[in-house]
């Protein structure tokens, strides 16, 4: 059988719609209410959160500041989608939505409490959730808002959303996060060469110092 | 400081613009032109690909059934996404752009001429570029292609798009898709208790059973 041509130009989707799209969404979770971390109920749902930091010392002091007077300056952003988004499944619906978000901030709670250096109270967490087909928007606005924000957890200082590797695979190296925060148990496990705590440390202030307020 | 109130519909985003954008692009996709696998030329970009089979014998021969008058029904459907992408770098620009879309065939196509009981000639490959910000659409559009098709290698017999693990990470088990299809010398090494070739090849029959025309 004979197949066409290739021409490259055939195979380029183009639509300023998307654009537009992903902004207003960015907007709504802008004026979202921000609440404790975890937030005081449980809620059904699948989203796009942040984690900002106002505490007034120690290594985030920088977050300390930005986040003054309003929340303009996530240190982390991440998203909790649908159970068999992989997978393929149909979209989450209302009647079968698991608490993916609210379970997600929790268990990021349970992390930064076991963290000597961190108090909990210092953490405010913001989230939007995605309902029905609206659920395949996540991916997007987790990027976009990673993007615009540059959260240092996210960009700077690798490992904070980790799991547990589980046996067989603890020859991995201690994330970065984990360098910087002891506390988690099983990154203890990890034997392999993690990176030098001076260089991390190095490579976050060079990445705090660059931050500033951008226009959200 | 005093928080406002919990009530999760103020969280609840909802914007009916983004249900027809995805179905414009799966339409879009499904009008691209289809090549061999891997396509003919080089050529730069990112974005959401589909592997079609069209042999007629064999495990597969269903999907030479449904793809008998037209390409109805792929096997397996994947994305590359912008390198950095996790990390909220900026959305890929076309100077910058990576060849990632045709490398990832590329790679397909080395990964099935391994296996003596396939054969490249019985695939092809559709693919959709997203440049610039839409680079962001990439997971959603991947999301619902997954969902409206369910192909094969991407519900009920996982492993294709894996990677070697590399150096002690081989406790875990080989994936179902190397119990059937032998030939990857990696997955030989993983020694963890894989799954019965029976039971999966059971699923499999039956998932194949299940597939029809879609509305594409």
């Amino acid at each position: 059988m004979k197949l066409s041509a290739f021409d490259r130009s055939e195979h380029v989707y183009r639509n300023d719609a998307f654009v537009e799209l992903v902004k207003d969404a960015i907007r709504f979770f802008h004026g979202t209410p921000v609440h404790p971390l975890p937030p005081p109920k449980s809620f059904a749902g699948t989203g796009v959160y942040a984690l900002y930091y106002t505490g007034q010392s120690g290594i985030y002091e920088r977050y300390g500041d930005l986040n003054r007077l309003a929340y303009n300056s996530p240190i982390y952003i991440g998203k909790a989608v649908p159970k068999g988004w992989r997978q393929g499944r149909d979209s989450d619906d209302v009647l079968r939505q698991s608490k993916e978000l609210h379970s997600r901030l929790k268990q990021h709670s349970n992390n930064i409490a076991l963290v000597k250096s961190l108090a909990l109270v210092d953490f405010q967490s913001r989230f939007v959730i995605f309902e029905d087909a609206g659920s395949d928007m996540i991916g997007a606005v987790e990027a976009s808002l990673i993007k615009l924000h540059k959260p240092l957890w996210n960009v700077a200082l690798d490992g904070f959303g980790n799991h547990d590797p589980g046996k067989g695979r603890y020859q991995q190296a201690k994330s970065d996060w984990d360098v910087i925060h002891t506390g988690r148990e099983w990154a203890d496990r990890c034997v392999g060469a993690a990176k030098d705590k001076t260089v991390i440390l190095k490579n976050m202030k060079a990445h705090l110092s660059k931050l500033s307020l951008v226009n959200s």
